[in-house]
């Protein structure tokens, strides 16, 4: 599911400012906005109108049954597509879709939604060990590419009261898996394999990545998309 | 290096308010204030008199050597100890101390301070993996404890270019490893192995479990150093 497009990047190769690129996030995740600002990123944000719900169903009832390494890619996918279609042409912009979920014993977790049911997933999650994947998609200038970032994610055990009260904070309802690695689920987490910022919804590497493969040396985004640097 | 005095927490023993402790942090920090912060702390900070450069010769003098996940151990012990010393007593006071060391090839780094040396040492450090090890030291009402935390960085391969790039933001001179998980240097970080919160230089799940010991729950602590919350 992953399309290259590239030319080779020579050592020297680093524009001194980053106001000729725009970024656009396709996604009004304020987890990920903030990753990237504080990576020197500063995205326009474009929320896209793809039904997740709808294209979960259309791709198990497709598929019979989907990974959720898949299904993130194939959502990251869809949303980057739709907002591509539907921001103004121009040059050098990068469209960039992501999608996160949480695998425990193969099966995908998105937003818990209610206090109900974070607590009843936070209690299973507790004291055992989950795979945070984020779907990654970039299109720029016609061309696109993208990848699925794992992260093994390994949580302490919790005490049914800590549970409730930090379901009580609210963090969890709208977040992935349930917990807030930059937030309150931090002290729980006891160790990661994997990239950080991927658990936060973004994995920059695997931008890094992706960028380059689309021949874009990853400091020309310093300062992008307004040209005001944030960091 | 490590002294415990606890007792036992309860499944339920979880206040609703953190208001009855105060949290002292040693350090001037802006990352470690940054960390605490999402995680629903909001620290009084309290910067020890401690000098680093003689306690660290002294103790390789005792010593002979010191392995650097000793040297990050025994520094943020004294700075802990010099604030509590010159605090005002006050029950249900935490006083912590940290102190980041980075370690490439057995070798601790700390701060590099001037471009030419951050230059240096990063690109002895692209494409490896090095350890970064944060000393932790918290004194509660007389008894104290401590662990240092390690997690394992492994980064990227860099242009040359990039490395100046990045230099000259100037981000990394004033941090321990010449890199900056939670700035422009994330996207260099392919992969961490232990806990993301110990790079950024104080690990919650490492307070987490030491403040455990001392019989302290860490919700009890959300809103600590001034009653309001920061989350």
């Amino acid at each position: 599911m992953s399309q290259t497009d590239g030319r080779e990047l020579a050592p020297g190769d680093v524009p001194a400012s980053g106001v000729d690129y725009s970024f656009v996030l396709a996604s009004a995740s304020p987890a990920r906005r903030r990753v990237l600002a504080d990576a020197g990123i500063n995205p326009i944000v474009q929320v896209s109108g793809v039904d997740e719900e709808a294209l979960t169903a259309a791709l198990i009832a497709e598929r019979g049954a989907i990974a959720p390494a898949d299904l993130a890619l194939a959502l990251a996918q869809a949303k980057a597509q739709d907002v591509a279609r539907h921001v103004a042409e121009q040059p050098r912009r990068l469209v960039v879709g992501c999608d996160s979920v949480f695998e425990l014993d193969g099966i995908a977790y998105g937003k818990p939604l209610t206090s109900e049911v974070a607590i009843e997933r936070i209690t299973a999650m507790a004291g055992r060990t989950g795979l945070l994947h984020t779907g990654h998609w970039v299109v720029l200038d016609g061309r696109e590419v993208g990848r699925t970032a794992t992260t093994t994610v390994e949580f302490a055990p919790m005490r049914t009261a800590e549970i409730a009260a930090y379901v009580a904070t609210g963090e969890p309802l709208q977040v992935a898996g349930s917990f807030t690695l930059d937030g309150r689920a931090a002290p729980y987490v006891r160790r990661i394999i994997g990239d950080p910022s991927n658990v936060l919804g973004i994995s920059l590497p695997t931008m890094r990545d992706l960028v380059e493969t689309l021949g874009v040396p990853w400091p020309a985004l310093w300062g992008a998309a307004t040209g005001a640097a944030t960091g």
